[in-house]
């Protein structure tokens, strides 16, 4: 009899080619269902609460899957973190009902996006920042966030050529702070989000904070819904996916 | 004519043996050297403010070279960086008087030492914190740290077969404080530090955490000036030299 276990995992993104399983590159999905059959001989379909892009890490993604097995829960997670590089982590398994879907029954998503803003770049966040060495007016940033929550269209920061049926989505919440040491943390949390669009509304933010664009542009941007007005795709390494909410 | 150059540099020490040049291994002291070399074509030796070991970070150790250039400090130091791999940043290079000595003038240094006390480890901070699992007694600890300030013969914290003149070190400052998600931060700052001298501070104070010795048995160990009484030698992934001052 199969049951249905949910994982919650951390990993540093920056060996793999992204969350979803690829022909010829490495991913955090295939890493977990090859360490899932080494244990259980069951060839199982990991279900993320979405993808993650190459480089982009988490520090609580989720997932689940059916297999057949009788290891508890806990001790099935603890094997799996026997078998993964040590760059993925479980950090809980769990049973769940049938029904739950980590996908479907998503409520709601918090990322962080980490900037580093100072002159010279970092050696041992290098990974988990975007290193901007030109000072930005925070202040306007904040402002131009404060555009962001509601239910909108929010095409113009869809990654082109990724069509979807509706590029209306709900943000819950948008909101920039000042870490020590020169790091920025922009915390986004909503219903659901487009391909890119986190890391496309910071590119644009950006843009604000280096005084290219105004608070007002980056609402008219949106309104606007065209990709080519927005800023540039900010890197995929200071992104954290760090909530899911069901 | 030869300048007095100051660095400030900050660097990840996981894929490095240490900062001090070594005849088969990778060192952080050869990589700035070799690059400083590659620029300028002069030979230096670059003094550091003391060693670090294998895989000890510092987000700002200082060093000192003699060089004959023309070139200003400024750029000279982001020449390094354009030449050093990623992992090493030079954060700052000025010129200083002849007589300014990176080792010798060093009026006090601050470390951190951090570890991950929770179920699971980290994926992201995994060369960046000492893992512990078994729920830590940070009261204990905390008591414990309050015995290190002062100056003090702290022989039982010296690494063995590491002679020195005097094993008296004047500590400044210790303390022990909780971060979210786990995280506990060790910070002390010293006149000087004798070898392995932090991690073994913090093995021990980690025994203390485990209640495997209390508090007064913590102050009665540096009083032992035994080093067989004293805990285990954290691992080198935890420690960061945070500051050198002048």
């Amino acid at each position: 009899m199969a049951y249905n276990f949910k994982l919650t995992i951390e990993y540093d993104g920056s060996n793999y080619h992204g969350w979803q399983k690829q022909k010829n590159d490495r991913t955090i999905q295939e890493e977990i269902e090859n360490a899932i059959f080494k244990i259980t001989r069951n060839q199982v379909v990991l279900a993320g609460s979405g993808r993650t892009d190459a480089g982009v890490h988490a520090f609580n993604q989720t997932a689940h899957f059916f297999c057949n097995t009788h290891i508890e829960a806990k001790n099935l997670g603890r094997a799996i973190n026997s078998v993964v590089p040590n760059d993925i982590i479980i950090k809980k398994c769990v049973r769940m009902d049938d029904t739950f879907h980590a996908r479907y029954d998503v409520k709601s998503k918090v990322y962080h996006y980490r900037i580093l803003n100072r002159e010279t770049p970092s050696a041992i966040c290098r990974q988990y920042a975007w290193f901007i060495p030109k000072k930005l007016h925070v202040n306007a940033m904040k402002a131009a966030a404060c555009h962001l929550p509601g239910t909108k269209d929010f095409k113009a920061f869809e990654a082109t050529g990724s069509p979807r049926s509706s590029t209306i989505r709900r943000i819950i919440n948008a909101e920039l702070s000042v870490k020590d040491k020169g790091y920025l943390i922009f915390e986004i949390k909503g219903e659901g989000f487009l391909k890119y669009m986190v890391r496309n509304i910071v590119g644009t933010l950006v843009g604000v904070g280096a005084g290219k664009i105004t608070p007002d542009d980056f609402k008219n941007i949106i309104a606007s819904r065209d990709r080519s007005l927005a800023g540039r795709t900010a890197p995929a390494c200071g992104l954290f996916l760090m909530h899911v909410n069901y």
